[in-house]
């Protein structure tokens, strides 16, 4: 076994039992909401998971070990430090060597759950390229990560604070499949629609686990998003937030707010200008990826 | 043998016979060409390869198989349907476990052609970096192919509806090798001059063979580019094309034709504005790159 | 051992002993500076190499060999030789195949070193994404030999005729970590600020070493950047480079140098503007890198 991981005892049951996993990200619980929705969120998506038959696996960093599963402690430790370090791919062996305590992205997740043998990781949205990066380059990691690493990410899209076309063409570009469940366009995160397609709709887990499958079976290396849509009770309406996001843009514009300070400064303007409610619509879409992930999982054992 | 792949007799006999093999696409018969001069072309170019000393591997998604080798009936199919799908690196594990009719694009044939042992690949051209791809990040996937997927693309160039020098720029980024035959400059496919020089001017199969067995002994993976300019006689005037492809731009520009329609938009209307002759100079040029890529897989099977 | 690999006496003898080894460019012999400065600073960065404890390796393509060590009328050669080839990815095949001469840069050296088993690698400055390309796509296939493959390049950071911002996102995209040494920006080669940050401030070989050595066991591959500053002492005035770097880029353009002309116009414009002071601190910095260097080999073997 690797000399980085560190299985939780759930997860290492699991393993044993040859039960199906599902892999979890930290930045949400670490950068993403306040304290305590943030942990409490972790602890029911982790319940979700187990009740759709697979066992969760939240991944972080801690004393120079990546961790696959999280005691309830750990949980509470990512969920109320001010240090914890965003880490993506070029971030890892930073964190580890200088033992550091690190919460891990789409991008340094999927590589954990490869290297910890999980196929099927739920998180809430992917990065993606950011407006303006025909100018800034600014595309986050998680794009290449996709290109190159061989695991499921069932998300609900990209937020429309970045730029969903491009990121649709930079991931067309590398050959990275996009599915939908239960309809023809891709979502936005808070929205069901974002305006483009998935490349392809496949609405049973069963249909999922066969193209994941004969994916990896012709030795296509890399990811697979499987965008799952906010379930329309709990979206937010798509003139809201599209009116919303453009006044934070403008906000952070004006500010001069730039660089990596814009994301964060987006979503902490729109959870504020939307009154706490994108919140409430972040956790509904986490927990409805946990189920569609947690049933994905189970389907590739079987399969 | 994968699972996936199924040899026609011709190319199971030649396999085990150690014959030289030469791959070809199945996009140019199902999307490039009107019926019946799709697949008079393609049988004709079959016999070019035959006749060059090769056995010819025409690739297409059949009955949830890749077919390496078609059949008269399966040529016949795939020139005369109307729902093959095109497809690409993301694509093939949506046709093959969906049970699909599916063209392979020159990525796809890349692909199929390497799990299948074949090094050499003959098609008309390559995918490039689109017009306005500074803004709309649309390039197309066979460039990422290249860059990782060892099989030599003998072509023609990349057609002027793209932009020939971005492609070139993007090539090199990712140390792809592009090859010219018996002139310095990049052809652009129905021309013979891009107004671009090739890296590499190596006008000999030997000399190309060599050059593509050093760099897989060297274990750089990724394709080469071989590109072999149109005969003088069958090329098109560059000003014609030049001021065609302009007029087509404008057109589509006018009518609103955006993403994934232009290409097709561009091709269509250049034939008509071309009468015609632009689908013959199309067929010129991949009956010349046939020869050509016959000579180089016989070469590479001797060296 | 590889067949194209020649180890000169010296390297082998290391490689035999188990001693670390840190390979050297040979394109900063060839075109980075005149004769017999080249050759001099050749000589004395080998000698820097061996008073830290390592052995360098020089790398050159002559006599279609990878020559890992050059014998002094190697270098002599390669140092006065009007037609050696700047060697990138793309090139080495030929340079190989046709037996020709060719001088390494960034890319091709961290291929070769990496074919010789070598991890560590000194040079003055690495490639990147040129000012402009935002349109042009010109961007060095260092940085893409960055995201793959597995060697440490100690330098000055990038050369600010580049677009030093492009280039750290390109760089953050790719997941390629970039260390900095001593300070926590990122160095401009003439100068020790560029006005970004490193990803990561590591002062010592051993922390460096630790980072390095977590990186591939998590089977991360790709390169590092460690960034060294030029000595203080050393440094050109920053008002003064950039003032001269904008005059240069300002001739290129009116005058029409374009394309690959841009790079050599810029740095002969740089070094004819500075009196000639932009070579004595091009030397300093490489002498400052392989001191870097030596010790981080050492301190790699150590751990
Ligand atoms: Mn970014
Ligand atoms: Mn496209
Ligand atoms: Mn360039």
């Amino acid at each position: 076994m690797h000399q980085y991981l560190l299985f939780s005892p759930e997860v290492a049951a699991a393993r044993a039992a040859g039960k199906p996993i599902v892999a979890l990200e930290s930045t949400i619980i670490s950068h993403g909401m306040p304290y305590p929705q943030n942990v409490q969120m972790a602890r029911e998506v982790e319940q979700l998971i187990r009740d759709g038959g697979a066992v969760p696996a939240t991944i972080a960093i801690i004393g120079g070990k990546i961790c696959i599963g999280l005691s309830e402690a750990q949980l509470e430790l990512l969920g109320t430090s001010t240090d914890a370090i965003k880490v993506s791919r070029r971030d890892l062996p930073y964190v580890l060597s200088q033992n550091k305590l690190g919460a891990t992205t789409v991008a340094a997740t999927m590589i954990c759950a490869e290297l910890a043998g999980i196929q099927v990781f739920v998180t809430g949205g992917i990065g993606g390229v950011h407006r303006g990066a025909e100018t800034s380059f600014d595309i986050s990691a998680d794009l290449q990560e996709l290109a190159q690493t061989s695991v499921v990410v069932v998300c609900a899209g990209v937020k429309s604070i970045l730029d969903i076309g491009l990121t649709l063409e930079y991931l067309e570009t590398h050959g990275v499949p996009v599915i939908s469940v239960g309809q023809r366009g891709f979502p936005a995160f808070f929205t069901r629609e974002s305006g483009f397609n998935a490349d392809f709709q496949l609405d049973t887990p069963a249909g999922q686990a066969a193209f994941i499958h004969t994916k990896w079976q012709l030795g296509l290396k890399g990811g697979i998003v499987v965008s799952n849509p906010v379930p329309a009770a709990e979206a937010m309406p798509k003139e809201e937030i599209d009116r919303i996001t453009e006044q934070a843009l403008g906000e952070a514009e004006q500010q001069g707010v730039s660089g990596k300070h814009v994301t964060p400064f987006l979503l902490s303007r729109i959870k504020a200008l939307t009154g706490g409610r994108s919140l409430a619509t972040n956790i509904a879409l986490v927990k409805n990826n946990a189920r569609c992930g947690a049933a994905l999982a189970v389907a590739m054992q079987r399969t």
